[in-house]
């Protein structure tokens, strides 16, 4: 059963994919090329559909919020394609794996070339709120990723160290795409503020729900190996919670330390968080997050589109992928 | 003998000095300390200098005009940082160069912040002009260093090809750094129009002497390697003149071609490059283009910093390092 939470801002939504094609236009054709190529790999399109539904909630215009939400969706993918650049100690056996093969400097500059193109549409909008907000979420976001590596096998962190770090590296930009989308259709303080809540913990509930789903779902909808955050040292909220239990400490302590782990390892590992009771604690964190968002949306005018943003959010603490 | 070229703005400029400091702390003392020190290690804060020097043909209010300057040195640091990012191709012998060993993570993320710290700032003004031209300058930057990158090793680019890479490179923000502290305080359009383009010819012979000076340097000024360009296959406008010379093309091309260049090669291809003109070839492009950026200065209102403009346009074709 296919569920579309989008259908309401489905035609909203292609506007914003051509758009989006039309925005990272270069006069260097090959550029132009890797770019688009970047955009019609896909995504969810989550901050820009947030964007929209949050300009539903006040006098939504097309024109006015469209080039926000591409922005958002640049940005969104300029950090992804930073985040595709390793380091060179990532090499396997002497050989580069396939993302450093890819190259790291071509992923630096097409990072920063689309994140120029979200300023230049940022640029067009007089209401300074908007470039304020991007360019402190921009700030945090940074640090969030800095933050993330510095704290790589850091065992000792805890609970606060790591909702500071998903706050930073997924819920400001959410949480600022419900916000602006308002903003740019014109919504009073009391409106966009009470949507920036709500984005707030829409995006801890969706990164929590990451977290636990890099653990426990398929592969095959995962599209990667599970317990990728493991191996490579990223302590998310299910092991910070296993970590303080002195049955599995000392195991886990032992396997999450080794820089190179077997698949066997890293399921024990897994099995050890899931059986003292890890995944549960996490999942009740975020249903709270998610029970929060909602209390934040019954303050909002009672708009079509509100049962939409009542059906993410139970959505998003219950998807398997 | 010592010049400051900036004695007029020193007191302006280490104003700067403080509010860089200032402009990057975090709430991580980590990231505040990396990035204190990226600012301590110096450089020639020759955008914020232009940027003053430009506010001095309008109506000069420092406090108008230096989170302007501020930002464009951290856009400038931005891009200095995302340049030492290298592929793991570039390991030597199988170990990472000392760039690659301190993180190319860590250098894409703190580029990034830096970068985001400079959106802060700009989003300060109200002049819709200011956000709008470094945005698109910020494109273009990217671009020419994705056409760097692109064009590396490439025998057959041509003077055009250069003009349009160095452009990107190094004149517009230069450029944009003349005009827009003018913007910030005030100037009609003709005005910052004049020292936009004034800035654009100083920028393009600035690259000019600089891709001279990679060649012609001694090794203690440069503080490098001579013929590093070379080395890495970049094509600079000595080189390109050289590669149409039919009496040294082949052997240029032979050189040039190779990924793993000797001492001894390097300093034949630079001697080649010499004996057929290109240095002096390359002398009389940037000449030109200070001749241009002088005539753009008669058109300026006679202020006391007009004279050390043109001492700037003087000197930046003669330097020697």
């Amino acid at each position: 059963m296919i569920f579309d939470f989008f259908s309401e801002i489905r035609n909203e939504l292609s506007v914003v994919e051509e758009e989006l094609i039309k925005a990272v236009r270069s006069s260097d054709p090959l550029l132009t090329e890797t770019a688009t190529h970047l955009i019609k790999a896909g995504g969810k399109r989550l901050r820009p559909a947030f964007c929209l539904l949050g300009g539903k909630f006040a006098n939504f215009e097309l024109n006015r919020i469209v080039p926000l939400a591409v922005a958002l969706e640049l940005i969104h993918m300029a950090t992804l394609v930073h985040d595709d650049v390793v380091d060179a100690s990532l090499t396997r056996r002497g050989q580069p794996t396939v993302k450093a093969q890819l190259g790291n400097r071509i992923s630096t500059h097409i990072g920063d070339y689309l994140l120029g193109k979200s300023l230049i549409l940022i640029s067009l909008y007089d209401d300074p709120l908007i470039p304020r907000v991007l360019a402190e979420t921009s700030v945090k976001m940074s640090e969030g990723e800095i933050l993330q590596i510095a704290t790589t096998y850091d065992l000792d962190q805890n609970i606060k160290d790591y909702f500071y770090r998903i706050n930073r590296k997924t819920a400001l930009l959410i949480s600022a795409s419900c916000q602006l989308g308002a903003v740019a259709c014109g919504a009073p303080r009391q409106l966009h503020q009470t949507l920036r809540r709500f984005g707030h913990y829409i995006g801890m509930a969706f990164q929590i729900t990451d977290d636990i789903l890099d653990m426990t779902a398929e592969q095959t909808k995962l599209g990667k190996p599970v317990g990728g955050d493991l191996r490579q040292g990223i302590i998310t909220l299910p092991a910070i919670y296993a970590l303080r239990k002195g049955s599995v400490r000392n195991r886990l302590q032992e396997i999450i330390s080794k820089t190179d782990k077997s698949d066997q390892e890293i399921h024990e590992a897994i099995d050890l968080i899931i059986g003292c009771g890890g995944i549960d604690y996490a999942d009740a964190i975020s249903d709270k997050y998610i029970a929060k968002a909602k209390k934040e949306l019954a303050g909002l005018p009672d708009v079509p589109v509100k049962k939409t943003m009542q059906i993410i959010a139970e959505f998003i603490g219950i998807r398997s992928f």
